[in-house]
């Protein structure tokens, strides 16, 4: 089944991605109905970047990169690449010489569920990365795998061209054909937000913002 | 079992909590015997914080973080909210308007044997947690759990008005009846370590200054 | 078999000791064919430092952290200690006390396959941490191991006087006997890689400067 | 998006499922090129299973197993339980109740990224289960998911009606269109290991059978 | 604070510590609110075994088995040892000479947060253990624990004399003073147990049987 | 580095390491002074083989079992394979048709720090293997590793020709060198025990037959 690089992806419109990358991850996921979380073993190899950008997907072999150079290719300004490998593997998939290639093509970052090195470099190159590990490790090139095909990374289903939001919290991943009305239930959740924030820095409780205590206590909660 | 909240729970004296929060968890740790360790599982979201307070417990059932609403308005100022699942979960039970809730009321920071999320929110608010996880995974209010019963954090036993000290190093959690003399002698002990560090600092080696020669040949250590 | 301290062990020349720490982890471990990286479960516990010094090696019980006072007098200026435990174990065997200890003879960083604390003390010496843990946990001074015997550090065999190189990346070992090869070999191909990341930067593609395309054609990728 | 119950599914036919039970994972994997292994944290509660069916897909809440009734009403003789949860959990969510009532619609057994309960009394039944954990923490019934839709399970994409072959090795998923030429491929693999088989069992080498002495030598293998 | 041994325990009555162990563990935690589970990391080293008695509590030092020593003179016939490492730890603390030591006190069998050898003879003497690991590695005995003290093992807060519940489904503490309720609550959740498990067995519906179909559609479960 | 077979290794006396299989992994364990325990993530996938052998060793790239038919030419009868992946890696290189060919050959096991598949076959025709996973997932014959080279695996050093014992309780080695003195201390150690276990059957205490009463109570232990 390996073997195949599709070429032409569609992405969502970049006013979507933008408002999603301003979102970010946690207003996001609630704003789709708390699905689309990649698995917490993704980590940032460095606080502070927040993205959002459309996938370009990657499945390959364990230990082998050679689909990242294939994948670099077809990056349009503004993408992500997402890569899963077919084994669990912890290997260094990705360093300052890829980073190098995909931030000239205009990538906005790296999700893998493997590894990455070179961690320094790519933090002073300001190129994000959410990876399970870091690691050195060497991988090779001899084995095909596939590009912009559909692949689960790290827990979560992700077709070319859908939108992937990460940030400090972690990644999520919003359909493509979803992205427009997740950005719009997102602002509106925003938007709701403003106001309670306010109220609860203001010394009021969730309990009566929320009107919580006549359920709790419908529910039997004792107070001793 | 569940469904109880204790309203009026005793608490260290201010001075108490101040000291243990300066001595910081490794030098408590040591003064109370080794014992009263989190696991090693729960890390700050972001470093340098270095707090002690009075815990408020929850006891929470997985995927559900009703109880934190309740759990909020038994804080006092400088209390620390300290919340065990009923059983293992990394969901991100808090985010930053529950933080910006806590804090309105006072609250220190928050230990969490599960997920948080917002962590660049919660670091700009400068609002600290020691977590398992970092993981934007949504939680429901659904199910009642407990405040301020006993509970088990990460491995440790603690009370309600335990004194939790946390920083860098991870979370310790001093009995109430106990932080005093605990405060006294890890003060005593931070005195007797001044002495030491100056000597090491000048290149005594330990085993002149702790007079470990004589042990260590007597039991069999062979220099070739 | 525990109870040896061996005092006359063989260095590399500093020249390329220094030479190894400024290729850094990456590089080193491509460079010697892709071994002698230690298991990624060992980070930094800050970022930003990258050394390398000769192993001082050390066999240690669980829990027991005897050992490292008498290692301390083993080390010449720019060694670095490396510390196996003889059965999983995360206590935190080294702290600040240590570390002052330590870095007044000159010790460079240690590597440990087990805990350590005081971090926010040991960020501050600027004296840098490799290891798998951050953990307050005690430890005793009960039982002999030995030092500068050989061990498995990690899942790599570590000899004492193997050049130990660390930064961001991780952790990797050198053979005494490799490290000039190696030095050789990893300026020899950052040299080449200087070229390679120009034209990266430029924007050609992998697949072109590597020559990829016909063999992946050979290989059957098919672009649709 | 949760609170759908597919209830038309179409399935492969009956001895195409039977014809994949027979092959067993391993073999269907490589049939199928590779793909379709679940994570490898699922494993047998009890040794010796074999099966095949069609998979019932239930997407349920972390500590929630209320889908699993909604799920068995949608089972047709020979069909498979297949459950994942919206984040990872290791909850109890089956145990003997949920089996009588599975089995006694035909089911074949159950395939869950999360915890069950009553291991004696299953295996006494003789209905397998393939799961991430033994435990007996009881679950709730109080938020909707949904059954029969797209999950992700252990790392593998899985539809309703696509094909589960689960033995001592794990899962394995075949998509349903696929089933039928998977099939035939496993078993024609099947044909061409008997031979081989017979030949490894008589000495014969794998260097001489596969003709590997020349590619070998090519590569550079060395005999010393 | 070790190097206490608390000599005299109270002890629940024979037969509520016999209803226990038919009732079995998941059973007993249901029974008891959905309380009292230990990690699920504790597994049986072999199959079938079903126990409870009364926990002889041991708190050991890491890689240090002393107190097993000590604990097993305070055994009764029918007890149950239960042990927690003061760090975590998977070193063999128990094998077959003190399995042998403490059968011949009438010993049940051990619950161990850490690791045990020897299972070979063990099963060979129907000695039952749950441990997190079987692991050879070798123990000292040089450093002080306590017998009968309050412990945290495997996450749960378990006080000498305290009711241990194990069988294939892991093991549950049931706190002394409440045994008797909670045995007879176990009894007649297992009476309404029977009852249903015909129904269900003879093919009729959770969904009809706990009338779950109105809130399922209160709470918009969609059939399509 | 890669790319070695080593053809002629020595090997210990047969009577030796029948000897050393008949004492087991934690007696022989002991006898050497309490090393040479290979990681216990290393697990049998069947209960009750107890072997040793002379380790054929195997470095292997991650999915790629190549060497594993090299190293099968050079096995003799009653040798063990051990086969270390460089990076870490839990892919099956290894199922029915290889363990045909090496039992073929007289080969006693396989010992990996990685996956196998077939494990039903395998425990059918009696091959016992000790690994880190069952995994079914495929592996390639793509790049070279070594044979009979010195390797680290599970955390333990291993030459080719050291002694493999292995059963229920996990993989120990003993240095070939070591061989003899191992097994004689071994045997030494279990006629001691005879006599203990004797006593310790009969109720005797270890407290009184290894006389700890006196340091225990030296060392504080109080009686409450």
């Amino acid at each position: 089944m390996a073997g195949i690089v599709v070429q032409n992806i569609e992405r969502a419109a970049a006013a979507v991605i933008a408002g999603l990358a301003a979102a970010g991850v946690a207003t996001v996921h609630e704003a789709q109905g708390r699905i689309g979380l990649l698995a917490s073993r993704l980590r940032p190899i460095f606080p502070g970047a927040r993205i959002a950008g459309s996938a370009v997907t990657i499945s390959a072999p364990p230990g082998d990169n050679w689909m990242l150079h294939v994948a670099i290719e077809q990056l349009q300004p503004g993408d992500v690449l997402v890569l899963a490998p077919t084994s669990p593997c912890e290997d260094g998939y990705f360093g300052d010489l890829l980073a190098t290639s995909a931030q000239a093509r205009g990538c906005a970052g790296l999700v893998i569920d493997a590894g990455v090195r070179d961690v320094r470099d790519l933090q002073a190159m300001n190129f994000p990365v959410w990876s399970r590990a870091v690691f050195a490790q060497g991988t090779i090139k001899a084995t095909l795998g596939s590009v912009n095909v559909p692949i689960v990374c790290a827990g979560a289903a992700i077709d070319a061209g859908d939108v992937i939001v990460a940030d400090d919290d972690g990644v999520c991943v919003v359909r493509r054909a979803d992205a427009p009305s997740v950005l719009a239930e997102a602002q509106a959740r925003e938007a709701r937000e403003v106001a309670k924030q306010a109220r609860l820095a203001a010394g009021e409780l969730g309990l009566d913002i929320y009107d919580m205590r006549g359920t709790l206590a419908a529910r039997g909660l004792k107070y001793v």
